[in-house]
């Protein structure tokens, strides 16, 4: 426990911020993203403390970490007493926690039985503004009242963003490239409104666009519209991401519902999109046929 | 059949532009509006040519008008071909086509059995782009070819255009009046993007955005991702409206899927909104206590 952790960037770089203890917080929703960088900490040296976002966390973790403790989302005095209790200083958020959480009849219940809640949830319902932006900061706020700071997970495991290029064998068509364009834009905006990350793109008509219900919901209703199929989906970060925190993420079963809803062409945005096992998400595509393609948003925007 | 078409406007101006005949055309979709317009034309003396689109059109239509053909969307020499065999040179559009019509399997079958279907379809799959705004110029265009004028139905009833205020004896409380600016604002960007109409804002968060699936499924999906229920919709016109195609309309059916999912408010747009049946409108909103206000756009900007 006496190491400082200093995971090194993808170019061999120490991270610029040393922090004061040999363990890691890892608050992990779901996926296999919490678990790659569990194993990425551990192989940096890193003692990893995991708190659990209950219905969210894999189990998985429990044997990956060095201590795992489960807490609904909606309690963050108990998320932030969980991590003081391990000796958490630095820690990392990673996986998905679902927004609709929210908006369940249980909300109150949780925040009439933790003062934390009530600042986190109630100053945003104050300020009446839950966009992602607004909730992550106030979440960052309460950590720092306890000397709890956020860092970046991919400052351990940099490897998992996305390098820029084709990925798969198939290229996309010109048309698809001016798909993918016009869902750009579109979704840039969507992000800059705090809105969502993905579009559904078909002949430069916009299928379906994500706000809370996340990218998978956002694949199958464009599969259930364009019946024709052939579509594109362009997922890409906020003009103003942050990377500690819900960074656009696609996997395997992403390629499978993108298959089953008859899209074929997948955009992300290259150096700020995770693609977990990115070998088995390519080899999957390219037996598919969809084309993967990871672009720079200043190439899509100079194309003009 | 000597008269001019000379509707009057809300102001009791005769409409500005005279055309050559008595007879005026009426492409017909789904819902009230083509029903309530054509009653209109008939009280302002003229004959009214209804060629109704194939699945969307109502039956009651044929007992309303003149004339009543029936003809699938995708087939447009045929519809032109209706319409010039009825003495018809100007005409309007109203009712809903739903866009889903285009991606389905048929539509090369219709494509390949009308010439001017290659034109209308595929001009705009060479130019790949199937917004709305698009389409619509490609069949203005190609009506155009056969001296066909596209007018608005509502220069014949502008009475469906909702003036501006509270519509219901419920008012929305300042946050919901937070919300309507929040979604107003994004949805007057997906009308510039000619996305779509409408979106559901709950705390100043999109918990949906409609785009090509329609107002009534972006309502549904609210309603499933918000459990908790009181959001607002917001459905407004594009900053690039034309008046002659695709107004914003809402009806009794709207305010019942609204409580059906849950919501409190609806917001519209004054004077660029079409209302159907505004008082079983207003009289069920205030039954099931929703508050329904119009707005001009300038007010909400200038709320800041």
């Amino acid at each position: 426990m006496s190491a400082t952790i200093q995971p090194r960037s993808a170019a061999g770089r120490a991270a610029s911020e040393p922090p004061g203890s040999g363990v890691v917080g890892l608050l992990a929703g779901s996926g296999r993203f919490p678990i790659l960088f569990a194993e990425a900490a551990r192989r940096h040296g890193l003692a990893v403390a995991c708190v659990g976002i209950k219905g969210e966390a894999p189990e998985v973790l429990s044997g990956l970490c060095d201590s795992f403790d489960v807490v609904p989302v909606t309690t963050p005095s108990r998320i932030i007493g969980a991590f003081k209790r391990r000796g958490v200083r630095d820690l990392v958020m990673a996986g998905k926690v679902h927004k609709t959480v929210m908006y369940t009849p249980y909300l109150i219940w949780h925040v009439i039985s933790d003062p934390r809640a009530v600042r986190v949830w109630f100053y945003g319902a104050l300020r009446r503004n839950k966009k992602d932006d607004t909730i992550l900061l106030t979440v960052i706020d309460e950590f720092a009242k306890d000397g709890l700071r956020f860092r970046s997970a991919l400052d351990f495991c940099p490897e998992l963003l996305v390098d820029h290029g084709v990925l798969t064998r198939r290229r996309p068509t010109r048309p698809e490239l001016e798909d993918i364009r016009f869902g750009w834009e579109l979704a840039k905006e969507m992000g800059r409104l705090d809105v969502g990350q993905s579009v559904a793109v078909k002949d430069c008509a916009a299928i379906a666009v994500e706000a809370i219900e996340g990218t998978d919901r956002c694949i199958e209703r464009a599969g259930q519209l364009c019946r024709s199929g052939g579509w594109t989906l362009v997922k890409v970060a906020k003009p103003q991401q942050d990377m500690r925190f819900d960074v656009p993420t696609i996997g395997v079963a992403t390629i499978e519902k993108l298959r089953e809803s008859g899209a074929k062409v997948l955009a992300i945005e290259a150096g700020k999109t995770i693609v977990i096992d990115q070998p088995e998400v390519v080899a999957l595509a390219d037996r598919l046929g969809i084309a993967v393609v990871a672009l720079d948003a200043a190439e899509v925007v100079s194309a003009d």
